[in-house]
């Protein structure tokens, strides 16, 4: 099987969470399957090795679980995108939509420095508000925000028409 | 330098946050630092490698940063230890009291198998009620509790006086 198969496998959808008519795509039993887990870290290390990156972001939370191992794999610092109230040095903030509810998102001023190529990675791409939120985020530190990659993209959603950063590279290992 | 000595140079401490009178110890720089993160990992796979460990679980959301690294490093599966509300599936939740505030946190009811051995990892053991809620959460679930590691212990908030499972091992790196 390749890795895409081996995740529609894995993933595990639950009907009607957090809200009715959602059907949420639970990452939580390839996090028990650290040989499948691998081959994610692979794929996006494999991905992104030739673009000269200089940081990767990861979104909290569950985006942790998925770019500290890449940032370890790839030798690349990591810097944390978190919601707001949780970084507590000096840092820029931008609001976003949800695709239920809303939020504000924080980084720390010196997560990264200015000219600094990153790479954003969070584990599923629903709306695109928290990629543009985390865009801005990096703009606003001077940073070029490369890349975006998921492990999931849920593509009713149509996250791609709502991407303001149309120089943003768009790359997700499943589609629903 | 040790490990100790670089993480003392490494974390930033910042005077009233979250609140007034609080020294917060920001792990932050240290995530930037691949090589010294990677000792953190290689410390705790080291002190760990005997102890027949089945399962790591991370507490959300900085105990995800160390956790699911060490587990991909010790090729064992990764449990995340949840705020109320975010695990989609059939689950079970214990209450604690925070340093400041108070919480729920959740684990899904197959995160684990009776008679595993879990290793609880977070970042920081302030008052050990997140420690104390986690053991009861790999408890209802017939798991073991072996230990639980951190890279940094606040001393002065005397979390050992407080944990009430007497048979599990605690481990910090540095201590405050």
């Amino acid at each position: 099987m390749d890795l895409q198969d081996k995740l529609f496998s894995a993933i595990r959808s639950i009907n009607d969470f957090p809200v009715k008519g959602i059907i949420f795509r639970d990452i939580t039993p390839v996090l028990k399957n650290i040989a499948l887990f691998d081959e994610i870290i692979d794929c996006f290390a494999d991905k992104f090795k030739d673009k000269k990156i200089d940081t990767i972001a990861g979104v909290e939370s569950r985006g942790f679980l998925f770019a500290m191992p890449l940032a370890v794999k790839m030798n690349i610092p990591f810097a944390p995108i978190r919601k707001k109230g949780k970084l507590p040095a000096e840092k820029v903030e931008a609001a976003y939509k949800l695709e239920y509810g809303s939020a504000v998102v924080e980084m720390h001023k010196d997560a990264i420095n200015p000219g600094d190529r990153v790479l954003i990675i969070d584990d599923l791409l629903a709306t695109g508000g928290t990629i543009n939120a985390a865009t801005e985020l990096i703009e606003k530190l001077k940073g070029i925000p490369v890349a975006a990659a998921f492990v999931i993209t849920l593509e009713a959603l149509r996250a791609k028409d709502g991407i303001k950063n149309k120089d943003l590279e768009i790359f997700s290992i499943i589609k629903y």
